[in-house]
């Protein structure tokens, strides 16, 4: 028998304890699949005294996380603090100079700092591994690395933010308003007290730098993701979407275009067909797109103590058998820097909502201001009438460009008939 | 830089040339992630002169595949040649023989010699992959046996056969029959000539028996795989499926039970607003229920040669980083032997379709046989009426038992108003 995999675990919140509790109750799974136990040594958290439901007395206790990550005895410290500064940084940082591997959940981290944390651990011949920063409990990372490794990816998408998908989800089956959806979702812990790194996109935005890290073995490039949130989804688009077929989802999408790499978050219509509208609540879902193996679709729980836990315990045991791959899955020296395509190079159709005052001519006007950028109509809805007063107007278009589409709005936008600044979804054909 | 690794390949039909092609074309980013090269020093096939879309003028030759498991200059021999007897066990066993990997995409072998070819790679420290021999391009066995490799499996379903799924589709949106439908898709080479090994279930029987083994830790144990097929699926089957909110699907489902081990192949009816039920056409599909990740669903391609080589190259991949598990996910000498769940055991809703003499007391009758068998109906549908007439009456149960099922049915199709064998469909509540 080999001797155990020793390991030091950074922050015990509801991740940390998960992992903990993991650990303890597959102790004898683990160690038959990979001929070794997994024992944690160390652990590190704000407050010692707390209940975390998990036995701590054989455990060495360490305030801060950046000592416990030299802990002598660790072969592996886990960081579960989260943030891409501060604490978590240093305990990276301190793990790998001390000759730790490196097991995090932390996107963020990633995100920002992702392209050389691994190039400091290949150095020296350790695994920064990832599993549950993106997706939580999927396997993607380890699809994409290894289960896809044989193609060239041309795309991935997905719903990487589980708030956001819970409370779209619950708007179009409710038929209520973001903002009420929200609070329930806060009472429920499903959104933060300050909700906005997940229902502004930044979250997925993290999350999709690294999967297209992954995808396409390019350095890391949170800079370039295109963000938008959720905010804006009114009660209204849902009832229009789903007149035209459509689902809303926030998606993070990635591709390989002729001007370069697209990396975009923000809400989307999508065909009722497509297979990722079916997918509600809290799930995530990730699509790729290779040349030999066409689409896989991978979907489950993106986050939560037990799927995130499911996710760094199998980094772990990748550990514990001496089975590890560069972080992005070529060495970090040999990721290529790739063109970033902007924001308004996208090609696509759009959905327009407007409020309007209802009299002659303005739909003519509107008309003529997408006209003059060369964006064709494709439908146009206003429901109801009331002379004089404010109505909502909905149209979609063709296929267009992102910088046509923009200027179109603007013009729009600042017309006198127009009440309120244009809403504007993008429409994805998957 | 290391050494190449040197791949020996048995089998150049669809799959083996498709392998060849992507080795060919994908060799500088093989190359990239793995930090060497992948290249093949010997084929072997039937018909040397075949132009199979590759340069081989370079690979040594050889007519027998057996010959050539044992190439001296081989790290890995690729079986493709199928079949769980003759060449190409007999190519397996001599490529570990010679201390060769083995990477295969071969269900029926491993059906039915999983364990034994398992437990001498292992004794050997060779490795046995078979990425494609289950669901095609999906990373499934990656997927189990390593992303979820932290949880307790539960059970695990699945669309495991590509065929049955395109005609069930086509039957269904098509309304058309069973066998008008098969001809079509052999005439389109989505069925074989000789259309018994898919459509009768053997297949799927296969990968399930290898994804149970995978998922649960237990020696393969393809015998006690429940198999029915669909050819006694009908056009009115889709009818009243639709109506009564289902879609058919053939699934293979493995499920640790009280009782054991429930291994099952068979149509299922399956809601239509569960995730699988959306997985039409070609496509495949597998559901994995962990105690910690909760479910997971993968979708793909689980046939043709780009989704296949992309499995098999995976495997090669894996075996060229030197990642590689043992082949059921622990050791073969560690497997343990379960009790299988005998098919009687099978607790669930049923729906039943019979053809009856549409006359007063036929109704009672068939109830009166359920109710003594503690059958309880839950619906009941009989479309038209034609006095006198055979036509077709639909009912469907509340869960129950399926010994109980079966003998209420022999009683029901003994009746002389019963003019045609009564045809039942599990229920699945996903």
């Amino acid at each position: 028998m080999t001797e155990s995999l020793k390991i030091a675990v950074a922050g015990l919140g509801t991740v940390g304890a998960g992992v903990l509790k993991l650990l303890a109750e597959q102790a004898d799974v683990i160690e038959q699949r990979c001929g070794r136990r997994i024992e944690v040594v160390a652990v590190s958290a704000r407050s010692r005294g707390k209940d975390r439901g998990v036995d701590l007395s054989t455990v060495e206790w360490y305030d801060d996380p950046v000592k416990l990550a030299a802990h002598p005895g660790a072969d592996v410290v886990v960081e579960l603090i989260g943030g891409s500064e501060g604490a978590a940084k240093e305990t990276v940082e301190t793990a790998l100079e001390a000759g730790r591997h490196v097991v995090t959940a932390n996107k963020a981290l990633l995100a920002h700092h992702g392209t050389e944390l691994a190039a400091k651990a290949e150095s020296k011949g350790l695994a920064v591994a990832f599993e549950a920063a993106v997706a939580g409990g999927i396997p993607i990372i380890k699809g994409l690395r290894e289960g896809l490794a044989g193609n060239r990816v041309s795309e991935v998408h997905g719903i990487l933010n589980g708030t956001c998908n819970y409370i779209l989800t619950e708007m179009r089956t409710t038929g209520r308003d973001f903002a009420d959806v929200l609070a329930d979702a806060q009472k429920l812990g499903y959104a933060e007290a300050d909700p906005s790194f997940d229902i502004d996109g930044v979250d997925a935005a993290h999350k999709l730098a690294v999967l297209t890290s992954v995808a396409f073995g390019t350095p890391v490039d949170f800079g370039n993701v295109y963000v938008e949130g959720i905010r804006h989804v009114s009660a209204l688009d849902f009832d229009y979407a789903d007149a035209l077929g459509y689902r809303i989802k926030l998606l993070g999408i990635a591709r390989r275009t002729e001007q370069g790499i697209e990396q975009r978050v923000h809400p989307c219509m999508v065909p009722k067909a497509a297979p990722i509208a079916a997918v509600d609540g809290v799930f995530n879902a990730v699509i790729a797109q290779g040349d030999f193996v066409d689409r896989v679709l991978f979907v489950g729980r993106g986050a939560g103590a037990g799927p995130t836990a499911s996710a760094v315990v199998a980094d772990l045991m990748d550990v514990a058998r001496g089975r590890f791959t560069p972080t992005f899955g070529v060495p970090a020296a040999q990721l290529s820097k790739a063109q970033p395509s902007p924001m308004e190079a996208r090609r696509g159709a759009y959905y327009v909502r407007l409020m309007v005052v209802d009299r002659p001519g303005v739909i003519a006007d509107i008309a003529a201001a997408m006209r003059d950028q060369n964006v064709s109509m494709e439908q146009f809805l206003q429901r109801g009438r009331a002379p004089g007063e404010a109505v909502p107007v909905v149209l979609t278009t063709h296929d267009t460009n992102e910088a046509a589409m923009q200027r179109a709005l603007a013009t729009i936008g600042a017309k006198e008939a127009v009440v309120e600044p244009p809403r504007m979804i993008r429409i994805e054909q998957f």
